[in-house]
């Protein structure tokens, strides 16, 4: 199987770059094929601008999401766009791996999914009907692709539980794992979470990778996060609430996950 | 009273463009001295990396958290950090304007934090002990000042409810609200949210402008969100997680709002 990690470290010689570094040989080992789109390294450009569109007037009004669409239809992209977008289509598996900051992923690569997460290729696909509103949220040009986050977090595991004052460690990565990934079509495994990485010895960094391994292992046949599918009849469409029949207990994010599975 | 906006889209005749000349006149009209940060006029850097650490060796390990805190110790941080930080240190309101891009703030805005927030300004701040663990979650450098978060989306109003798929606007706003501006101190008002913003018309804008303008008025006598301090006796210490008998019913973010306020 063919699998992309996106990376986001300033610093290789770091915990993020040892594991990441880790997860390429484990994967090349059980003969995967792997690419890394090493964001640093790459010194790839964050911001979402009108120089991302090839052929625009230049005095023209910029529209980030219709300058977006035209850019991805007719083949004006900057290169560095299509090439991630080539490489999401050959990946069978994605991993985001990024140290937490200040509650969500890097700047950087912030700047490659607003990027690269082109309308026509991430979002704005599919009809909108009174039945199916765009293939989003368990469809779309990602789906039966696989996705995981793999996090570090100078936080203590308390600190992200589910009364811990940071917010629990699911709701925090929602925006990144159902607005990111689910989103587009990806089937989610839950995260792989490295915490209070200030305390990382040589036997926790041992107990780490192995159990890093196993997740790594389990790409392919873990059990995805259950988050509902908009289209499959859960939600009124397009007011896209919950219909009052379903977990009528329950609102915020965990509502979004369907029971007994 | 000074008011710091920074303001992220990058098109200036844009909705947020409108809004944002809008905010600056009307607070100016009523006595306020405003300075405005355009992240993308400034072509802001947006990733925080080794470069923003003017003395250190080239070849030595970069530790985002120490080298953050030796450069704003020694004052050898880049000059547009320091900038920023003057203008934070300036301002008795900070306001945060930007479009919501895949459930959160631009990278270009996301990579001003990273980089202004320093260890020891934002982070790192106060001492631990077993009743106090730092200077953070309602005290820090910012107490006493005020910030407010004025944010526009595609999406509709019902998408960002209670049950609404991309969740509640609230939840979805906490990693910001919560942990990029209560977190150093500030005093954090409800946001001032534009839906849908495709169907905006020269109606609904005066109507928008003029609710904008209400709570641009009520900015120094609002309510703010009454999130729990960390300090204050909810939490326990180190743990960080709510004390049994606080809200013993509640988990997730909601858990955090005190209580008939």
């Amino acid at each position: 199987m063919n699998v992309l990690i996106v990376y986001a470290h300033p610093e290789p010689r770091s915990l993020n770059g040892a594991l990441r570094d880790f997860a390429v040989e484990h994967l090349e080992a059980a003969g995967h094929a792997v690419q890394v789109t090493d964001l640093y390294a790459m010194n790839w450009k964050a911001a979402f601008d009108a120089n991302d569109v090839t052929d625009r007037a230049p005095d023209a009004r910029f529209d980030p999401a219709l300058d977006s669409k035209h850019a991805f239809e007719t083949g004006t992209q900057r290169d560095d766009i299509a090439r991630e977008q080539d490489k999401l289509k050959w990946a069978d598996a994605v991993i985001l791996q990024f140290p937490l900051w200040w509650f969500s992923m890097p700047a950087i690569m912030k700047g490659w999914v607003e990027r690269v997460y082109a309308y026509g290729f991430a979002y704005g696909v599919g009809v909108h009907s009174d039945r199916h509103w765009g293939d989003r949220y368990g469809e779309g040009s990602f789906a039966g692709k696989r996705a995981m986050v793999i996090v570090t977090t100078g936080g203590w595991e308390s600190h992200y539980s589910a009364r811990g004052i940071n917010g629990p460690i699911d709701d925090v990565l929602f925006p990144i794992q159902h607005g990111i990934l689910y989103y587009p079509g990806f089937d989610v495994l839950p995260p792989f979470v490295i915490y209070r990485t200030g305390r990382m010895d040589d036997v926790r960094f041992d107990e780490t990778r192995a159990a890093l391994g196993k997740r790594l292992d389990a790409l392919w046949t873990a059990q995805p996060i259950p988050f509902r599918r908009q289209n499959a009849g859960d939600y009124e469409i397009p007011a896209l609430t919950l219909k009052t029949e379903i977990a009528p207990e329950k609102v915020g994010f965990a509502a979004h996950l369907a029971h007994g599975q």
